[in-house]
């Protein structure tokens, strides 16, 4: 099936919106019950898919409500002649638990496979600043990222351990507010002496890599707390960030939890269903399409996006800390762009291009059924492209990336910055925002729960952040309503 | 609730058995349905609690049928004067996908503590030998075996990652086949020339201390495939594995999985019951205890642990592979004690004396409402001791491993050797066992499926590997009757 989202480019075709997908639901809406429902679920990323699934095995009658085509939210891939690119959302590893804990009860542990593979091909880095163009091997490359990571994160002489010694409790050690007060531009000004140039180029391609925001608006203490999770060590942030993806792509996983949800014969659904409005009175929620549909539910768990929050209107409206959230948003516009290439040596190759180039960052990331060679290259609002604005452009910032060695056969992408249903891709926070909004961004409203990996504990802005949130509020409906006097929930 | 299992001496009591638990369940039997039931679950550790919660709440009629007075297996805590002793099974982390996934959907993340507290107190690490004392910094200490252990992994010249890169696929590269016919000692042999005394002494009771086997029946890989779970790091095998620990005990966690179980209103349970015979036929599986009673459901889920399975009567008999591995069973005769002691700056001590000693390892683990220090030590069947048998020989044995600053006010320890019940603390391979086993301890038989940490595919031997298991059992059998007719499974 054909989602709307997404666009491809090929020299034969030139540039098309819409591109294949496993995450596309057809037909789009099987209502099997009346209303009211037990729960309402908007949204069907991975925190709406969890929760969802969560609620029908539990025996709850559930609606999920999506405004688009298809499951997987900002985390989705298309299958394109056999080949999974992904749209947003790629890596996963076992040391983030709930995503892990979703593949291994799958038993898709054997489905995951490596990104890099530095076996064959040309076998080496380049940076290339304004000026200069350099080459190294990935040990090198190993060794000066890691150099200036260390550099940047090492705070209290343990390389962050001190200052976040639980990742999964915001503010264990209450220092650590501090920096989130500081923007990774403060940090990188307190160091800025011992870094050499090539450093500082990879330091800054790296962490804007992370947030796809500026040095000025990202949070010093968010990076931190990535540093943090991946287990204080350049080794562990290679290992959980950008290393293992699945064979099939994102949305081969995705469709599990839709999948287990259905066949529990608890699910009614409507996708292609924008919401409006959402209305929490005493004993139930309604939530209102644009195009006017009005659905009730004793309960409902609203997945929409921090980005997105504030285009529903809520009555009553939400508390003034959340409105506030909701308008600041949080600054990631990643720019993700896919090229099959013809050069097969490049499987090898990855790249930086920055400050100068529309596109940072780049990896050779898997050999296409026709032999050519995959590359994924990732831009951000320090130099914003609109990829399908100018393709000419997007081409010339691929091509940069390796001049000479790049012949694209085909571009893939999703303009996370222009999608309405998502106003930017994962979450990163500009200073100060964890501090003020985590704890009312995670609060419940009345009958409604919020769950969105933009405010999850630990792998805040991962698939596995998603699954976190999903989780829990899905525990929360599940205790709320056995409370509830047994005749109303005969089935629970 | 006093459990029968457990020993405590104190100077002024003397040595009891029994100790208190927050596992204990009163009273021991429920029994809502009658037979046949869906599912019964045998044993009620962290494989069979996560197993019976998942089914319960997917609606399944559930029997757990227990041999002990209490859940959690060989994975328990007793609250003791305010203090939690762990009796078996202890420390969690966030890089365990399963058990964290719990904690975290529990809601249970700031309910986790650190176990070292180097901030006052002697602060020292020290190392006996048969006749060498050693103090030294925990920062020495830490250099010492991270060093010992980086020779011991380093295989492959990528710290063993190019031999396991991945822990979840136990056989991914088949050349870690041949890490399993070896055993840790014929790997000291080949890198013994480069170790320090030190180091030696060091690694070898670092080994010991995960595997309570002796150096003969340790296979290599299983302990790579530890080092592998944790991340390839000295630094990550002390986050994973004694780090970090519940505030309130293991088992205010594992009592989490019962009560929610409990709510469904679908479990029925009978503790105090030991299983003797599991009779398998076409549509329905029968249980017998030892006192005669028979239980029957349409499937079963055995949890019983590899070194007891041999004692249970199946019919029909399991096959060969899984006979001979249920014989051979796994070598850990962990002995656990806690000893309880006046010395308050004994805190951020840590120890090792080894091999002289009947105990090898010991760490300053917590401080008690009395303000004394805990200290937990641990001794295998490298040198082992049944520590209730001669009280006074486990006494000398604490009190060796830091000769005049250990004045026992108590002892807590649990002989999992004794212990009909598990006959072997957690999981530890013999020379070639995973290769020939692991596999067939996997499968089916028939309506039976066997979940159990000790075959786990990710961190076998861990809570988080039970918790895995128990996942994959509830969801095999949940799909497969699910397959049944509608109604048959009208609950479903």
């Amino acid at each position: 099936m054909t989602s709307r989202d997404g666009f491809q480019w090929t020299p034969q075709n030139g540039l098309k919106q819409g591109v294949p997908s496993l995450g596309v639901i057809s037909p789009s809406a099987k209502i099997t019950s009346d209303t009211p429902w037990d729960v309402i679920v908007v949204g069907g990323g991975y925190s709406g898919l969890t929760a969802t699934r969560d609620l029908c095995v539990a025996g709850l009658k559930v609606l999920l409500i999506e405004a688009r085509d298809r499951i997987g939210g900002r985390s989705w891939s298309s299958n394109i002649e056999g080949y999974p690119f992904e749209m947003g959302g790629t890596w996963v590893h076992w040391h983030q638990a709930n995503v892990w804990r979703e593949i291994s009860r799958y038993q898709m542990g054997d489905e995951v496979e490596p990104s890099f593979d530095f076996s064959r091909g040309v076998n080496y880095f380049e940076l290339r600043t304004d000026q200069y163009a350099t080459t190294m091997s990935h040990e090198e490359e190993d060794t000066l990222l890691a150099t200036a990571l260390e550099k940047f994160v090492n705070v209290d002489g343990d390389m962050g351990r001190i200052v976040i010694p639980f990742p999964y409790s915001a503010f264990h050690n209450p220092d650590a507010r501090k920096y989130d007060e500081m923007s990774v531009l403060d940090r990188l000004n307190i160091i800025s002496q011992s870094l050499t140039p090539n450093e500082r180029t990879a330091l800054e391609s790296f962490i804007l890599l992370c947030s796809c925001g500026t040095l000025e608006t990202t949070s010093f203490f968010e990076f931190l707390h990535w540093w943090a999770l991946c287990g204080y060590s350049y080794r562990g942030c290679m290992d959980c960030l950008i290393s293992f993806k699945f064979k099939g792509g994102q949305s081969s996983f995705a469709i599990k939890f839709f999948n287990e949800a259905l066949s529990s014969g608890n699910l009614s659904y409507a996708f292609n269903s924008p919401v409006k409005s959402i209305r929490d009175e005493d004993k139930e929620v309604t939530v209102t399409t644009r195009d006017g549909r009005s659905f009730t539910a004793s309960r409902l768990v609203s997945t929409i996006p921090l980005n997105v929050l504030s285009d529903i209107t809520f009555n009553p409206p939400l508390d003034p800390i959340r409105t506030t959230a909701t308008q600041t948003g949080h600054v990631n516009q990643c720019v993700k762009v896919h090229a099959e290439i013809l050069n097969k040596d490049m499987r090898s190759w990855t790249g930086i291009s920055y400050p100068f180039n529309k596109l940072t960052y780049a990896i050779g990331d898997g050999t296409t059924p026709a032999g050519n060679t995959h590359i994924v290259c990732f831009g951000g609002n320090h130099n914003h492209i609109h990829p399908e604005e100018d393709i000419n452009a997007t081409k010339a910032a691929v091509e940069s990336m390796a001049p000479g060695n790049i012949d694209i056969q085909r571009l893939v992408f999703h303009n996370w910055s222009k999608d309405e249903f998502a106003k930017g891709a994962w979450f990163f926070s500009s200073p100060g925002f964890i501090s003020s909004s985590l704890d009312a961004l995670r609060k419940r409203h009345g009958n409604i729960l919020f769950a969105n990996s933009d405010w999850a504990i630990g792998w805040r802005s991962f698939i596995d952040g998603a699954i976190e949130e999903g989780t829990r509020a899905a525990l929360t409906v599940k205790e709320d309503l056995r409370s509830i006097s047994t005749p109303l929930r005969s089935h629970l």
